[in-house]
């Protein structure tokens, strides 16, 4: 949950001058969102979304990810649309921070999903990546192998408060992925943080993704292993294959999957589950006790990691054999 | 900001069932009210307030609270009603906790309030002190004098941690208004919790009250006294005079305090200070550091219970004399 920075009513009014809104009827905080603090605004209108960008998202980043959300809906994927200023400016400053009007996106997200949502979610992610091939703004991945690098820096010393034996095995991890880290697959934008809570469905049908605060350029794949991460395993840590098999077909029905991606997923796999635990270690070794965000277990993302460096093909995610013979 | 128990889509449709309220199409847990679990629900309807009420909320006082509700909303005062289910209960079960569907108040809770504002409130204040005059549940308030020795049992050995003297001012405090606490002042159902949070506007006309899980029967002239406590002191812990006079004004406007109620007032107002500063003081020495609420500063309570203790005449917080004479 996440409201980091409260606004006034006369500060936000003022904010509105600069929109075609309608007039304000209510703003409440919502518990959504980690990094940024999001408002609900019902207006005479429609209701809106109003996010205060806090220090983790940098504001030079925000036309990548405000003009991508803009490009994905005007090439029919369903996500917010940023509203323009009445100066043309996608974003402006609220409380000191900048500060963006989005729709409002109808749907929830599911805290339990089956594999049909898998599909979708696959689906959709390939429908993402196609559409994004002709966005023209990029953004550089900081928190792919080298980011990890600086990332592991900052709390190797301290890992193993967290499991002994910790800081070895993370090492010779990173040295692994670095040296065998795929680097001619397919690339272009992905969204790099499709979990459950950024995925709306009406009924069993998806109706749109949310929050690509995290959108960058790197291989397509990876974005599909993020997926496999995010969506297939079980609280108890089983990896789902149905759930997998799913998310796998769905994504390949709208963009197959070439031999060297379907090769390299477990790789991606084994790095998207590095790239999570390593920011869950970060955030656990120094958030304040006191904070008001909820510190995700970096365990759960070691027994993903764990589980990935067992797999020796593709196959055992439940991608179809067939489907590999005839791409 | 508050929501301390998820819940699934398929645990909310199922409650939803039992309702009147058409499709639903998305719901966010929203960050307000410190005591339970907020949701902001669209249908295809009306928005709705679905709260789910947690341990520090007693069950047995749900039809005392929802029934009020009804009470004063069927009076003509502008607050949240409770929807009624298909058999007629006000509150049914989601998440293993009493839940209730509450219709949405469009409006704003005023972070910066100004003297017309408090007038507002005064008005409304004594509007629902009409209004809840025929109400039929009654309810004690717990949090009255015995309330208040109970509350300083479980922290007077630990009150000097906060501020040095704290135990005896206290104790000493206690027994004065034991000792002096006025019994035969107007009485019937009271807010006992109209803080700024409670109160909506919509630009500069208020819009509704909310939030009335503390409400209970005491003395009406109490429930002025929080409101004193709650809106007219400014940041810097100065008592704004202009505003006390305009909700006392506001609330007379409606229904005029007697010769008894404002004599009583001084003493009133030390005690719903000293009943905010031991809440918060429990909270304070209680809550454990990882919690997801914010610890309100006990000492902010402390400063206004030291105010009010060197009022002599209920003028000294703007009570206007003619009025006075008037009465």
């Amino acid at each position: 949950m996440a409201v980091y920075t409260d606004i006034t009513e006369d500060d936000l009014k003022q904010f509105l001058t600069e929109y075609d809104v309608g007039e304000l009827t209510s703003y409440k905080g919502i518990a959504e969102g980690v990094e940024n603090s999001n408002f609900l605004l019902h207006t005479t209108r429609d209701p809106l979304i109003l996010t205060l960008y806090e220090k983790r998202t940098d504001e030079r980043d925000l036309p990548f990810f405000l003009g991508l959300m803009q490009h994905l809906a005007a090439g029919g994927l369903s996500c917010p649309l940023p509203l323009p200023r009445n100066d043309g400016g996608l974003y402006g400053t609220l409380s000191g921070r900048p500060a963006a009007l989005i729709s409002f996106l109808e749907g929830m997200w599911l805290r339990k999903p089956e594999a049909k949502h898998c599909r979708e979610v696959g689906k959709a992610l390939a429908r993402m990546h196609l559409s994004g091939q002709d966005f023209e703004l990029t953004r550089p991945n900081s928190l792919s192998v080298e980011g990890w690098k600086t990332l592991w820096e900052k709390s190797a010393a301290r890992a193993d408060e967290v499991e002994t034996g910790l800081q070895e095995e993370i090492s010779s991890e990173l040295d692994h992925l670095g040296r065998n880290w795929p680097k001619d697959l397919a690339a272009g934008v992905i969204h790099a943080d499709l979990f459950q809570d950024n995925v709306f469905f009406l009924g069993d049908e998806l109706s749109g993704l949310i929050d690509f605060y995290f959108a960058c350029n790197d291989l397509l794949a990876y974005d599909v292993s993020i997926c496999l991460n995010a969506w297939c395993f079980e609280k108890d840590g089983a990896y789902n294959l149905t759930k997998g098999q799913a998310l796998i077909e769905g994504y390949q029905s709208v963009r197959p999957l070439d031999k060297a991606e379907i090769e390299a997923l477990p790789i991606l796999a084994r790095g998207s589950a590095l790239r999570f635990f390593l920011t869950r270690l970060y955030d656990w070794l120094t958030t304040p006790a006191g904070a008001l965000v909820v510190k995700k277990d970096p365990l759960e993302y070691l027994r993903k990691l764990r589980f990935h460096r067992q797999i020796t093909s593709a196959t055992e995610y439940g991608l179809v054999e067939e489907r590999l013979s005839a791409s």
